[in-house]
């Protein structure tokens, strides 16, 4: 009755809507977590921030705390938080008063354990509805409560808790959304089996942040200056920061599971990335336009390695997990707690810019921005001292996305004043008059144009808003989610074994923390300081390769990243040695996903090799179209060639595809390989070849018991595979023993057995065909990683 | 008789030679222009100083002045500058003065004229040196005159006065050395009639500059720091610049033929920039060597364009000119008295750092620098305010050698402390203590380690001690001379129309000449300011392609340049709009000189063109092997696929060499090579065809009365060309005329002719080829410039 009263007053207010209006229907907002601490913090003062704002929207809204906590004492505790809801600065306090008191008259508290209890939740709003005569419009649950807890609610909402056909249903669910790929897969596919995709909300509050909400508007609104611009050739680099003093003291138990990457890498600073470099969609607030944009972005993105990012850890951590968690004393946490990473995409816009994403806990200061530096292509010809001060192209240029506190502790957007006056929507965002003498990157605030928000609106109120208005370009959506994880997950198995840096903590971290980019990778500037260390640690030297022998030609061994690395070099090395002998350098590759690594790491990290004097063939080839995507030439490609410059000349791929059918004998594609060996390679000796080994011992495209190419005169031979595609065409043995130096390639625990196996055999090439390479004059090295070599 | 005293005297005074080492021999040096302002200011000091220097080193001097004045007045005119010689702070004031007494003692003048006049030069110093029973070593020949006087002096020093066999004869010549690339060759011709290379010593005073001349040494001597940043992976820009505040008063009658550019940049800096540029050889003291080196360096220079500089003039110099050349008032000067040039060097090494080239007179401040900027790789994690002063390694990074002048007022060495402590050789170089609060280049001095010369030497004086030593490497050979003419002449050839910007000269020019680079090129940095603009000059209006009809069809016109510049935009948007509507672009390219402007063009200035989806065809070909010099499509692959990323497979080069052999018809290129057209390219209808026009109209390899191509149903052809190679293969008239677009590409004087007798004939394809170019239903356009145009 009470609610019937308030239901209709909202009627006789000033402003306040008609009954025509009013006929847009009820939304019941459900707060499952009522009692918790984002609800007491922001979610109840979001949810009133949304009844002032649409009280006169047409809808009538209920509002439903619920937990697992019994009625009265539930009730006590949620009306105690409802009591402290403030009033915005910007709201009449009069009308605030009131509306106030009605929020709280149309608010509930519900025990929400059993079925019993969801169905009873269902009948309550039902019931009201009817008694009020309301058309019901919508219902909104919103979960504020564990991940654990999710499968069960969303349960139950679905078998008894969904509105009647014709309203809507949006639940709204709070991160961890999944600690890895994996993870995040499986608790999709859970709530997938509960809930339509457009029904769920899944809250990043970054989204909220007015500033990282202003990217993509901003981006939009200021098309005509940042189209020349918003590229490789114009940016230097990208920063994006969120930096925080406080540790995880009494948050342990959910931090050391998570840690850094997780918990603001993975989605803050991942999302506030995507807004900067997707494509910019025609509308920018048509969700399913971004989420596609968005999407494309995550697929240019270039993979992390182990040495994308630099980890660290401040010093206390380990005393707080051991207390906390009641670890004991010898107990090595490896979660980070500062990780700075550099990420690259790989689309025509951003190649080779670099992306840094930096975030810590216990550092010098609480901050967040989004900052793009310009490149300076200005030369100024009058000398500094002698210039205007103006705003000379030659001063740094910048747009800074300032997501709050810091030294200006507002969120704001900053433009270099010698790069353009952005356009800003008046409403929402005003120029900042009375200029301080503050300094902020590098430049005197007087160097830009600075907006400030109208109003200051917290995340969750600008979320909660979202909600309502089902704006889902403000959350992220499962193929949004899966993608991100999609990306982190490979550098968080990685960086498992990484050692962290430990750092003091606060102003004291100084340069401790800072790092570089070098070839693609970062790296902390200072080496590590000694006394820091932590003696149980994982070294470095750990990984470093060790060398021997196997199979009496040398062995070298490493984890497979450096292994991968010290056999690119000495690649280059091998190259650079050759060419500067003979001219040229004939570089024989096979297929596979093992030499995949290898050519990204020979175009990413090795600008010194003699491309231009590189000439490439390849060992074997599936007989497919080039074209195909299961050509081995087709992943060199795209791998290697399409990033260096190997003259078009030099590239030879095999003869596989020849009057428009694939490798038919007489059409003589071997033949034509074999020529084109002896016409350019002298006496056709490869400088360098690089072989495989198959779990079965195969090598090239030699297969055991194969008819061609384990002995006799023929360089070139077709052969048929045990796998598809059946046909193949592959160096043979006797070529192959002809080059100077053959590398063999072994990687993953996979190749333990054949590894283990071909330590003991002897030469027995038509059992196992990788048992036949033995150059006659050249050298054989093996490459094989500890997964493979040790099991 | 005073001379055999000197000679003597010589061997008795402290530290010096024993008889043995005056058994090194005997050296003459002959002055030329031994009263003019050179000697005056400088010459005779470097002598006396060379004096000094060498007195004891085991050779005897004498040293001729001569001029063309008779005995007497010049003899006194030349006494009163000796006279006035100086002694060094850093010679003992005893030691200098009885030096000094010897020097003028060993000096003589002498009236050289004509032929006579030499013969007796030769036949003096023989006697002394029979009468001193002193060996020749050799004879130095300081060419300080005109250059309009070099070729009879040098016959006569060729004729008269080579010392005997066994001893060196050394000339030294000043510039300028010519006026273009071809004026230099004739006067490099002209000398190398009457000198071997090894003679000559071409002066160009920056490289006896303290700073410029330690630029190699340096890169020698630090290897260990700068093998690994010496690159474009970590510097950011290079800027080489000699400012000065004087103006041309007094010096229009040489300023107004050569300009900024052949005064300054043309060697001056450009000598700096190959220091910096080359490979450094393995012995940097090894002239031979250095020259190599340097000159692997001038060819990986890209290539000058109009708009890779930008240029200005003084507002008061055409009131100058006109003084003093006395011209008439409304008489334009063309000369640049500012100019700033973007030089890139396209090797692995530099590729895409630009290097910015900058000087001119009336400017705000004298100073001359070389100055290296590193690219900023770090992250810190520390907000500035909180972080340690240090050297941190996020501030600026850079290399400057300083030539002199400006803040510093000295030369120096300086590099960042955050980069590393350089080595510096103790005896010339010593580390300057007392850092003073200066600022250069945004930083204070105290950031940088600062080196300054132990001794400050004037640039002649460190370049006689080198001629004396026979270090060539200081000095320009005719290669080197060459091979900069080279570079800069296609530069002041085209930008003789170039508008310049009229500056105030001092500080009044502010940001007038500042520039930036966009893309490639440089413009000035604020828009023309109009009240400067002088009304008569030509407006970069003038050179705006027009557009009108040719035969029917539309017709782009304009300078060649500017049409190229506008043809590029227009195949990219045609390439753009394509690909969005069907996802690939076909393009058929020509042979030929004209489109390789347009290569380059597309290169270096369409980033965005969307060439992944792009395949490329050769519209026809010459039977030669693809990687002959002669071929279209090494042209093609040279100067645009090397620089774009066309996938391998998007890359259609004519099958003209097959099974070892040329264009054989059994070999059925032809057939393969329309197959090819057909898998791939819907309708076998290519989307943009590019022709070129031949004097006698034939296109593509189509020639006049051609049996095949001109029409049937064969699409690609095999034809003789009327000029080598004679063999051709080429797409057909039909094939040509099935394209949606075919655009035709006419450039230069040459073609006028061609160009005048198509507008006026019909459709004749067996008499002029071209003539039969009609797409059935696509558009046909004419890019044709006004040299074709109007002759």
């Amino acid at each position: 009755k009470m609610l019937r009263r308030v239901l209709c007053t909202v009627l006789f207010m000033g402003a306040l809507p008609s009954l025509a209006e009013v006929s847009q229907g009820h939304i019941s907002v459900v707060l499952l977590g009522a009692t918790g601490d984002l609800a007491k913090k922001y979610l109840w003062q979001g949810l009133f921030q949304l009844y002032m704002d649409q009280v006169s929207s047409g809808h009538s809204f209920t509002f439903h705390g619920a937990a697992l906590t019994a009625l009265e004492p539930g009730q006590k505790l949620m009306f105690d938080v409802l009591k402290k809801l403030v009033c915005p600065p910007d709201e009449p306090p009069n009308r605030c008063a009131v509306l106030k008191d009605q929020f709280l008259k149309l608010s509930q508290y519900h025990q929400l354990k059993t079925a019993e209890n969801y169905t009873a939740l269902n009948r309550e709003i039902e019931t009201l509805l009817s008694q009020e005569g309301l058309k019901e419009a919508g219902r909104i649950f919103y979960f504020s409560v564990p991940p654990f807890a999710y499968t069960e609610i969303a349960r139950h909402i679905n078998s008894s808790c969904r509105p009647p056909p014709g309203a809507w249903l949006r639940v709204v669910l709070e991160k961890p959304f999944g600690h890895d790929l994996e993870s995040a897969q499986q608790l999709a596919a859970d709530l997938t089996s509960f809930f339509r995709e457009e029904e769920m909300y899944r809250v990043d509050h970054y989204l909220g942040k007015q500033a990282v909400a202003h990217i993509l508007p901003f981006r939009d609104q200021n098309r005509q200056f940042l189209d020349p611009i918003w590229n490789r050739h114009h940016v230097e680099r990208v920063e994006i920061v969120l930096k925080e003093t406080v540790d995880a003291k009494g948050r342990t138990s959910f931090y050391e599971q998570y840690g850094v990457i997780r918990d603001v890498l993975q989605n803050h600073l991942t999302e506030a990335l995507m807004f900067l470099t997707m494509e910019l969609p025609a509308n920018v607030s048509r969700a399913e336009e971004v989420l596609q944009c968005k999407l494309q972005a995550f697929q240019s993105l270039r993979g992390l390695e182990r040495n994308s990012a630099v980890l660290g850890q401040y010093q206390a951590y380990a005393g707080q997990v051991q207390e906390e968690l009641q670890k004991a004393q010898d107990y090595i946490s490896t979660t980070p707690t500062f990780a700075g990473v550099l990420v690259h995409s790989d689309n025509l816009r951003w190649e080779g810019v670099p992306f840094l994403l930096a975030s810590g806990k216990a550092l010098d200061e609480r901050v967040g921005y989004v900052r793009v530096l310009f490149k300076n292509r200005a030369y100024c010809t009058q000398s500094e001292t002698l210039r205007d001060a103006g705003h000379s192209q030659c001063k740094a240029k910048q747009i800074i996305f300032y997501i709050g506190h810091g030294a200006l502790n507002t969120p704001a957007v900053l433009v270099s004043r010698n790069l353009f006056r952005p356009v800003m929507p008046e409403g929402s965002w005003r120029e900042a008059v009375g200029q301080s003498d503050l300094h902020v990157f590098g430049q005197p605030l007087s160097d830009y144009y600075v907006y400030r928000p109208v109003k200051d609106r917290d995340a969750y109120s600008v979320l909660i808003s979202n909600i309502y208005h089902g704006r889902k370009d403000f959350f992220i959506t499962t193929e949004n989610l899966l993608a991100s994880w999609g990306f982190w997950t490979p550098l968080l198995d990685s960086i498992s074994h990484q050692p962290l840096r430990l750092y003091p903590g606060g102003v004291e971290n100084q340069h401790l923390l800072d790092f570089e980019m070098v070839s693609g990778e970062v790296a902390f500037t200072l080496a590590e300081p000694v006394e820091l260390l932590n003696p149980n640690r994982l070294m470095p030297n750990d990984y470093r390769t060790i060398q021997s022998k196997f199979r009496q030609s040398p062995l070298v061994s490493g984890w497979s990243e450096d292994l991968i690395s010290q056999l690119a070099s000495d690649i280059e090395e091998t190259a650079s040695r050759t060419v500067a002998r003979s001219g040229q350098f004939h570089l024989a590759l096979s297929g596979g996903s093992s030499p995949v690594v290898l050519f990204q790491r020979l175009a990413r990290h090795h600008y010194a090799f003699p491309w231009r004097h590189t000439h490439i063939w390849l060992v074997d080839e599936r007989c497919v179209p080039l074209t195909d995507a299961e050509s081995n030439f087709l992943s060199l490609h795209n791998h290697l060639l399409q990033s260096v410059r190997v003259p078009y000349f030099n590239v030879h791929p095999m003869p596989v595809h020849l009057n428009q059918r694939l490798c038919v004998e007489e059409d003589r594609g071997t033949e034509l390989y074999a020529k084109e060996i002896t016409a350019l390679v002298a006496n056709a000796s490869f400088d360098l070849v690089l072989l495989g080994v198959g779990t079965d011992g195969h090598t090239a495209s030699l297969f055991p018991r194969s008819e061609n190419g384990l002995e006799g005169t023929q360089t070139v031979v077709l052969t048929e595979s045990p796998v598809k595609p059946h046909q193949r065409m592959s160096l043979s043995l006797p070529l192959i023993n002809k080059a100077r130096q053959v590398i063999v390639l072994v990687l993953g625990k996979g190749k333990h057995d054949i590894t283990t196996l071909l330590s003991r055999v002897g030469h027995e090439p038509r059992k196992w065909p990788i048992s036949g390479v033995s150059p006659s004059s050249g050298q054989l090295v093996w490459y094989v990683d500890y997964e493979a070599l040790l099991g």
